[in-house]
């Protein structure tokens, strides 16, 4: 086995795959691991979306496209992006054009091409600590993955002191994450000008996870990163994924944002690595215009309002919780919950948190560690039904009751 | 931009995607280039397979899925592959099963997935000369392509004696392309014991691309090289691009043949890249076990036939021009020709003869340098129409007649 392939792993998959902690078989296992909105069937594509790819599939003959993809498909994405884009840009924004689209199977392979593209082995590139496994697509390369603190305290904003401590003559890229999962942060404009400001001041892109884009909860503005960025190359990577709810359609794109022409060799190199001819499926490239296009603002709507719902019954019953602080997210579909670790003096870390829960309440979330590098945490996703949210948090709070010491009691984790 | 970017180059794609020749405009274009059957919609995917995949869009959520792809789907192509091997393999052929099976985004993904479970930088791979453009997926990476040669003279047998020649200390695997593109090889039995002969002596596992698998002319015998090897590990890529007529779908597998447990770790490693995430669409993937199974037999053998009616013609045509020499293929959807480019003065080479013959024919055919790393020869591609095979061999008959010059013109070209 080379390196690559021993070094290249995805904790959550490794987790969710391969976890040996059992439910309790006298409670309904009540699952908020994954963040696919989709398994409850609360949460599903537009009805538009359904069309749209019907009528695809009558005309497709699944002919070969381009590597960058198909233009028509291409140009529609340009097309959405400036459309959302409409009101929030820099006064010299230029609109985003076909060529600037690169479409990919899936945001992963977004992701992966922008890593690849801006780092040699032995670079590093700089992720937000909590974070998804972005690490997975680098690591086995011989690029470093150096990580800055976002403050739970602060709305999970970027510590912008220790982002800049991290930054070196071998930094090709720093990734930002918003909306972000897990932590559900949607940043403010002020917040994203001063992380620009300090990218601008090092000339290092950013690679702009915006998969969660405008996936928002009712009045939390989200603020697309190029368009605010006046020098500052940015490569936006989305999808349709998470706002169309439709994750395993691996439909994703690249947005190449260099109004300046800092990044011309880097936007050959993504079209070079678009050569390898990992496309997305062809009925679904030609469905996509009219995915884009009509799938109703309402339908966005709904599920925002929907998500913000269950974040609001979710976090009321959780801060009751012995032992636990829940952070509101104001976006995206997860949710962080901060444990008192050294209240609990018969569990270990966040993992064993995580299996006696759901060896006891049957109730599966994700640890902090190793999940999202971020030890001392939990993440609940907010796409399952409400009620099962509510029973489940119920659940929570009583697996702490049970397990919380009150100080009194401390001495029982010295001894 | 990376190195990995950098030397990350499709010459196929970019000799499509950047070709500067332009057609002579007083005559319709012919283009023999492209792999892809459907753009005459004379080849096109069974109304079986449109069945299928509308079923599946009913009833598909877009739900994530494993990441080695949805167990019954990788359980439907075991069968297939298994069905397909009986009466072919050897007395102790052990069955596939679903765990001998990885789903990925195209058969590309697939062979990319071998290539880095494989070779660690600083490694070499061999594959055949000609060949196709595996060198876009492992010369980013620091792994090194070594090739052996085919004999044009003995039906593109390997050169076995070559092929060990290139073997050395740092050789991860060995990749043989049967049925093959570009020169349309079908090996016997015999000689792919033979080529499992070397591979065993000198413990090499074989990656093969077998993505032709069965796409052989009437009465040609295709052997799968893992239902022939006894010791030797095999890791079969394909996929339903070709024998299924769905090019762009975006469906592969890989096969993991290794009954003797050598590569347990590359197994592991397999899965691991796998976590990677870029996993074939969801409608697609649900799709699969009906298109495996409801595809008829009738449907690919009329493709046969029909691809070899079209092999003949053009056959006959170009055996009578000046200067050339088809090679006739036993399967897969491609013929190479060889260019006497010594009788061709004003012609340097290859290229340049496909540059020219464009310009004043309006026949594109993909040169055999840079396209497949065999200088002196042109591919043309099987599924365009028979007519306009006929019409496109007639004006390479005629660009022949006008380019070629008699021994006794010879003086010509040293002046």
């Amino acid at each position: 086995m080379s390196d690559l392939a021993r070094k290249t792993e995805n904790p959550i998959r490794s987790i969710w795959e391969g976890c040996k902690s059992t439910p309790n078989p006298s409670k309904k296992l009540i699952t908020l691991q994954i963040g696919d909105p989709t398994i409850f069937k609360n949460f599903l594509a537009a009805p538009e979306a359904k069309v749209a790819l019907r009528k695809a599939l009558d005309h497709d003959n699944f002919s070969y496209m381009s590597c960058a993809g198909l233009e028509t498909s291409r140009e529609a994405v340009a097309e959405y992006v400036n459309k959302n884009y409409k009101g929030l840009t820099t006064q010299d924004f230029q609109p985003i054009t076909f060529n600037d689209v690169i479409l990919t199977s899936g945001c992963s392979m977004a992701l992966e091409m922008c890593f690849r593209v801006l780092a040699n082995p032995g670079d590093n590139i700089l992720f937000p600590k909590p974070c998804m496994g972005y690490s997975t697509w680098i690591v086995g390369c011989g690029v470093e993955a150096r990580y800055f603190n976002l403050d739970p305290n602060k709305e999970w904003e970027v510590d912008l002191e220790h982002l800049e401590s991290m930054i070196n003559d071998k930094t090709k890229a720093i990734l930002i994450n918003n909306p972000g999962n897990p932590c559900g942060n949607v940043y403010s404009k002020e917040h994203l000008l001063n992380i620009l400001n300090v990218a601008e001041r090092h000339k290092i892109p950013i690679i702009a996870d915006e998969i969660y884009e405008f996936f928002t909860f009712p009045g939390v503005q989200f603020y697309p990163l190029a368009a605010l960025s006046k020098n500052v190359p940015i490569l936006t990577c989305s999808g349709i994924t998470k706002r169309f709810i439709m994750p395993a359609s691996r439909m994703g794109w690249i947005i190449i944002n260099d109004r300046n022409h800092l990044l011309d060799s880097v936007r050959k190199g993504l079209f070079n690595l678009a050569g390898r001819n990992f496309v997305p499926n062809s009925t679904l490239t030609r469905a996509l215009p009219e995915i884009l296009r009509d799938t109703p603002q309402k339908f966005f709507d709904d599920n925002s309002k929907a998500l913000f719902n269950h974040s609001l019954s979710a976090f009321s019953i959780l801060k009751t919780c012995d032992g636990l602080t829940p952070i509101m997210p104001k976006g995206a579909m997860y949710l962080m919950v901060k444990i008192e670790l050294e209240k609990f003096p018969n569990i270990k870390n966040c993992l064993e948190f995580s299996k006696i829960l759901l060896s006891e309440q049957s109730v599966s979330v994700f640890p902090g560690f190793p999940c999202f590098n971020f030890p001392g945490f939990f993440r609940i996703v907010l796409t399952v039904p409400e009620e099962l949210i509510i029973e489940a948090c119920g659940r929570i709070k009583m697996f702490c009751e049970k397990h919380y010491k009150h100080d009194g009691d401390k001495y029982l984790k010295s001894g």
